[in-house]
């Protein structure tokens, strides 16, 4: 939860720059409003939980619990938006939504209940939707990369992958080496026209004339942590990013022998005390009843990014010891100046896990400009770059074909930042003419 | 939600001092579980909502929604506990609980789902226990009279009122004068270790030796600004107090026939700048299709403690207007020194909000020493202040006694500073020796 409160720190701040409000809107949506956007709850309904009985009475009428607010929220924007004076409106509320899924629950990644986000706007125009579709995608991207140290694409989701209902999707997507999947990160949806028509989300425009309204929903949630978790994690447990770790620094006492045992718990304490003033978040474990060792084992479990060990030979020298949790490195610092080292340790830290995510990342990822060349790179677990057709049948003749134990492969989404794509290239999957490149891979 | 988050921020902080860190547990919890404490679920079940589908397919075992969370996190308490070095152990989660009631509904103060912090925290001894209680109903009275300016008595609920299986249950009562009713304002709970029993949360003390936990749970909801909307709102609307207030200065601009609207304008923008800049909450409502009328109307009935309007007379004198939303006085100010005066004026209108709900609600304290008196002081809408014997029966009766359309008197609390009560003081209600003042009314 203080990872999640972090984040929703800068988010929430980001976002009231923008000028969007916080609001709040019901758990329970009725049956007669999730029904009004048809594509919409055809994409939602087998996940929808239904609350039937209170107490020990049946419900006259059955009510749902909201797998997303849509539904919920945009009968009201159909009140309150009368004139283009009422636009923009742009809200956001944070709470837990609900998804009844059975296949592959997974922690974080896929659970029945999960916390999020959910941006909901209303525009004159279409331009400003699209901008801002763009402008939310970026928090996202800086979310994952400047925070969770995970490297994540941009770009448009396919048109069977895109939201149900909505216009358009663009997302961050994630990749975990080891597994060979791609995970959908946050998404930015433009939902055009659609539910402002089902819902009745009309306005007189500036010339006194009836228009609709245009209208985005953004969202991202905890599975944001169970992306971390995987990129970043080892045998030894959770690694975590300074930026985001709840303790940034552990501070250990190593006793030994005869040494003066109250200078050194005295040496940790003080250390601590330093490191909190300013602005670092160290505790130190001081308990006597473990070891050093079991102790080094149980903060690395934990992910703490660093550790100072303080012991008689470093208090001889004036010195501490500490150790990285990223890749173990052990560095001997001066008590002099010690918080400004250790502050330089924690960025770089942050930097060169999210360096070396990207390494790891760009390293699988492998374009594949035949069928032949797209089995093969499937079955190494590669994040695939492949010329495509953009035709929604080849997208499903590809998923029946790779379906397999590992589950099929789809698209993940087409870049933004697009290789060159010569003239007269064929879709690896239809041989027909290629319109874009796009990533496929088996995703979570 | 902005006053929500004001509270949020301001009670988060407090309690994050006192080592209380921020938890998520699930919004469903199994049958099993809900039973394990016999009188809380008595307390609960008839208002639990059960999940029992989900998409086309009925659930196995249907599934509850949490109206409260101890059955939810005490199975974790008692796998996380093991020794005295595990405690205290102190969580706090913000979310939103179900208590699917048909008796009368009303907005904030009684709705089916509403958002809350419930904190739950556990001790190596009661001592500990019971100081907390305190701790965070002083945080219920600060957040009630500092923020909502609404006056609030601290106490402790009788057998009766208290949480379903606890040991005993503190709150702070608020009471609204128009409707002569008390109203439960937040409760802070000492479980004692009837919780622990049933949840096995044991630990090993510090001679080895296993022992129970003491618990506590508190919670304070939406509900309070319910409570703050009924005690300051008038037939003009809602009237807010500053700390809370999402805009706390409207600045309106007042044109004049030939006056130079640009320059009034300009004056305008200056001013909610030089207001914001000092960190007061101000906005500008310059819409020239709304007359300055109807303006003033607009954001008297949305509460905004404090209106300047500025007309061309206004900037020939170098002044604005200020109008204060709780008694209407119109002052005017100079320009000069203007941000300082209005930071008063905010400051005065808090305290002054605070006071007159303060003598309100001391005008309706009514002493009731015999049962004539109560009934008379039940009919006239008071607050009711009377010697009680503290028996369970004697509560049962009363209520039974006053039971009519506009519901049963029941006691609010027992006021921690006790009036002086006399050697063989009798109880109102039954003729026993009296054994302490309480509070009695009908309630919310």
């Amino acid at each position: 939860m203080s990872i999640w409160e972090i984040m929703q720190t800068f988010f929430d701040a980001e976002i009231k720059k923008m000028k969007i409000k916080t609001c709040y809107f019901p758990l329970f949506v009725s049956n007669n409003v999730l029904q009004k956007e048809k594509d919409h709850i055809e994409g939602f309904a087998p996940e929808v939980a239904w609350v039937t009985r209170s107490g020990d009475s049946d419900l006259e009428v059955p009510i749902a619990i909201r797998p997303t607010s849509e539904t919920v929220m945009y009968p009201y924007f159909s009140k309150w938006i009368r004139g283009h004076r009422d636009l923009p409106l742009k809200l956001n509320q944070w709470c837990n939504v609900v998804r009844w899924e059975f296949s592959n629950p997974t922690p974080f990644i896929r659970s029945r209940e999960f916390l999020w986000q959910e941006g909901h706007t209303a525009f004159a125009t279409k331009e400003e939707a699209d901008t801002e579709v763009l402008e939310v995608l970026e928090l996202y991207r800086r979310l994952y990369e400047e925070y969770l140290a995970v490297p994540v694409v941009k770009g448009k989701k396919s048109e069977m992958e895109k939201f149900a209902g909505g216009l358009y999707t663009t997302s961050v997507e994630a990749f975990i080496p080891n597994t060979g999947r791609g995970v959908q990160g946050a998404t930015s949806h433009c939902l055009g026209q659609n539910f402002a028509k089902m819902f009745e989300i009309n306005f007189e425009d500036e010339k006194g004339e009836k228009a609709m309204v245009w209208q985005n929903s953004w969202a991202y949630s905890t599975r944001t942590i169970g992306v971390m978790v995987m990129t970043h994690g080892d045998d030894r447990g959770l690694v975590l990013p300074p930026k985001v770790a709840a303790i940034q620094v552990i501070v250990v006492h190593v006793p030994y022998k005869d040494a003066d045992i109250k200078e050194i718990l005295n040496a940790c304490s003080a250390t601590v005390k330093a490191l909190c003033d300013l602005g670092i978040r160290a505790e130190a474990d001081l308990r006597e009843n473990y070891s050093p060792g079991w102790k080094y084992s149980h903060w690395e479990m934990k992910g703490v990014p660093l550790r100072i060990e303080i012991g008689p030979k470093d208090l001889a020298n004036n010195q501490v010891r500490a150790v990285r949790r990223d890749n173990a490195a052990k560095i001997d610092i001066p008590m002099d100046g010690l918080v400004d080292k250790v502050k330089g340790m924690l960025d770089d830290i942050q930097q060169s896990m999210f360096d070396v995510a990207k390494q790891k990342r760009d390293a699988c990822v492998q374009v594949a400009k035949t069928w032949d060349e797209f089995i093969e790179a499937l079955s190494q677990k590669k994040l695939i770059l492949a010329p495509w057709c953009d035709e929604e049948e080849v997208e499903k003749d590809v998923k029946t074909k790779t379906k397999g134990e590992t589950g099929a492969a789809k698209t993940l989404c087409s870049p933004f930042d697009q290789p060159e794509l010569p003239e007269g290239t064929l879709c690896f999957a239809s041989g027909k003419p290629a319109k874009k490149w796009t990533y496929w891979g088996r995703s979570y």
